[in-house]
């Protein structure tokens, strides 16, 4: 176990002194990269300090890529860039940092009156809380009922016909789109569906993908052994003349995560024509165009595409929560060929009980329930926090800056705290939260620092409520 | 559409005709690799010839390698070695074949009465035809009433650890394996993981895989871009001293598919040791352990393994069918560290609703029960079949080479046909068969040949009936 005597120094919180203590050993060699920190409950019993102090500490080590968090498991010291010890003793950026950070201590964002007792509200993760059990439970017992020996015949490896001719009508009915349910693969989530597409696109190719962006995504092709590499962003969306010798380019132009950004048509058009060259691919990942509040969903990219260069992608777990584990693609015509001559011989991931039941569950106009009542939901509990940002004793310091669409928004904080210590701010009044930078790859620019994420789907009611009261001045 | 003038020589079948002309077009390119051929149904139509013809010819190029068959999809020109035609011409080794099979016309196995209209009986499939639906239904829906809101928590990317307790106390009952529930990984099929292994023991490796063997391994290993090599067998089970450089061996000592042999405990020493030095594993496939009829199932390789060095695997949709997709693998306690910190960020493929509805089943011991069901009714299938071929007029030309485990035997045969044309005679007594040696990925020895893989596991009663009216001399 790590011990230390953390001396406070002043101005120096304690967490701060513990994120010294570990990151010092880790550059001196004396934490391996892949070693295991302590869990941070028993850390905190070991050295005698809250738990929010170590939260703090391993927060900041986490920000600033000391050390990596896996989830259900722990905190893993990362390998650290061997120039980096020099360069951080001699500039001692981090340093600097937590000068400034004490220098403006009296930045006040929350009034702490005392240490959070209960577990911190969580706008990091994103996910639906809610599902319809009654209605699945019953179509589940009708499909056993009416089915019966049918569900034991083996399942076509792209998936059941009825699950795909049903999403095929969805994708009509609500996205505008013609698809031939042919051209329609079902997959166990979107994790294992891009696995697909690196083996059907080659392992020899380069994946371009959103900078700032969801970085499962990157870890998803470094671990399928191809070469990944940034796409930066402006306001409209993926520059085109950044992508160089990219072949295959990963967007999600409905709602960029975490920027919100919508490509705009003029863009869109852009990146065709640059598909339209040789052997290149747009992978249009449309998650979550389901949740627009203010507007008509932008039109899927898919549905300009002339040149059967886009492959569409979209899920299920995410409106429907993890209870279910489906996803899709639609692949152009002459991709679906390769796809049945090269890898056809994969298995369904989905068992045909599940599709059984999502078909019917499309077919009887549920999902679009589900998604009219979910959509409600959000927006009102979007508008709940919305209003208590706004009438906040701290409005004048924040700035709402996307809020048409999907299932977070974007929180401008004027402050002069770097982004790790506004983050452990927010931690400390009992909110996790992550800000924008951290999604970025590469060191975000200037203009996007102090700039909070808000996750709000997977709140609870209650939760709710209380994050209403931090922000009202609590 | 392919047109031909099918010339029916004297002594040679219809089938074989056209056989020929589709291979002269493979070899002469007018048929290029990638084509796809018509549908059976379509070809027969457009050649006025019978389905029963097309599909000999389908099967006959198939088993040389000329097309490949994608399910649900159609057959595909595959690549040629280009110096086939060369030896093709100069030895004629197809033709000869052809003339032996005339000239052993009369090589008479079936009493062939009329062309079988029915649906062919299908030998070639393996996979349970019964569900405990009444029990797995009832067990959903206390799953559903008594967990709710508990079900749409993020399941942890390893698996429930519900799930995983339940696995390791049926792996300690059963296979007298202790195996620790965190060491335990689930996943939507074997397909799914063995892609995952590809990740977490390296793209750089050598895979060696059992020659002859279950074909769709190395094409998963192919697609995953790492390199496959043939491992080859005796009776006692794979021959360490051929394995070369290979660096993972993938086998299923309990019970290879397809020749029945259970891997000698001294042959598992010594593959053991040579899994000791450097980097090397063993995936220990498990599949269709449960069923062993005459005999307790052999303990797995695991129990042995005292470096650390084997993968246990196994899969629920073998024993429970297709509605349920769960497979799930025992890591080594080094290499699971390194999953997780390597590949950690993987989202579990399986529902969480299907996960706890397993592992109530498992708990309930009503898998146990439904093992033993099956067990029986297997028993007693196999058993009607060895009688019906045993007392067959054709019983002296018959002799079964394996029959203690697992849900198939094989079935030699004393003829002068070749494999294709045997298995050509078995179709067109309305039986689906595949030879041994078409589980080659190299030509098969010798004494290997003449020898059928009856799967049975996946007949209805009325088939099992209809085969043995065939085998009793019909």
């Amino acid at each position: 176990m790590l011990t230390y005597e953390l001396k406070k120094l002043p101005g120096m919180p304690l967490y701060e002194a513990l994120y010294r203590c570990i990151r010092d050993d880790i550059l001196s060699g004396r934490l391996q990269p892949g070693e295991k920190l302590p869990s941070k409950r028993a850390l905190a019993t070991n050295l005698e300090v809250s738990k929010i102090t170590v939260e703090g500490a391993y927060e900041q080590l986490l920000s600033e890529g000391f050390i990596c968090s896996v989830e259900k498991v722990g905190y893993f010291v990362e390998k650290t860039d061997p120039g980096f010890y020099d360069r951080a003793t001699k500039n001692d950026v981090t340093s600097q940092n937590f000068q400034k950070n004490a220098a403006t201590k009296n930045d006040k964002i929350f009034q702490i009156s005392e240490k959070p007792e209960e577990k911190s509200i969580d706008l990091t993760a994103n996910f639906s809380a809610r599902f319809p059990f009654s209605v699945w439970s019953r179509l589940q017992r009708e499909v056993m009922l009416d089915l019966g020996e049918k569900l034991l015949s083996p399942v076509p490896n792209q998936g059941l016909p009825e699950l795909r001719n049903a999403i095929s009508r969805q994708l009509r009915e609500f996205r505008g789109m013609e698809v031939d349910p042919d051209n329609i693969l079902i997959g166990a989530g979107t994790d294992f569906l891009y696995n697909l597409l690196i083996q059907l696109l080659g392992r020899d190719k380069t994946y371009a993908v959103e900078e700032p962006g969801y970085s499962k995504i990157r870890l998803i092709y470094a671990a399928g052994g191809v070469r990944c590499v940034g796409a930066p962003m402006d306001r409209q969306g993926v520059r085109p003349e950044t992508l160089g010798d990219a072949d295959i380019l990963h967007i999600s132009p409905s709602h960029h995560f975490p920027s919100g950004i919508v490509t705009t048509p003029g863009r869109r058009q852009a990146l065709l024509q640059w598909a339209k060259t040789g052997e290149k691919w747009i992978i249009e990942d449309d998650y979550d165009t389901e949740f627009r509040f203010s507007a008509r969903p932008t039109a899927a990219m898919y549905t300009m595409d002339r040149a059967g260069k886009v492959i569409y992608m979209n899920t299920f777990s995410k409106t429907l929560a993890s209870p279910i584990r489906i996803s899709y693609m639609v692949l152009p015509p002459r991709l679906m060929e390769t796809f049945r001559k090269t890898l056809g011989f994969y298995s369904c991931t989905v068992p045909s009980f599940e599709q059984y039941t999502l078909a019917r569950f499309l077919e009887g106009g549920h999902f679009e329930k589900h998604i009219n009542r979910m959509r409600k939901l959000y927006k009102n509990r979007r508008n709940r926090i919305l209003d208590a940002i706004e009438t906040c004793p701290q409005a004048g310091k924040m700035e709402i800056l996307e809020e048409n669409a999907g299932l977070h928004f974007l929180l401008k904080i004027s402050t002069q705290l770097t982004d790790a210590a506004l983050t452990q701010r927010f931690l400390e009044a009992g909110i996790r939260v992550r800000s924008l930078g951290s999604y970025y790859h590469d060191p975000a620019p200037r203009e996007d620092t102090h700039i909070l994420v808000i996750n709000y789907s997977a709140l609870t009611d209650q939760e709710t409520e209380r994050l209403e009261k931090i922000f009202r001045g609590s």
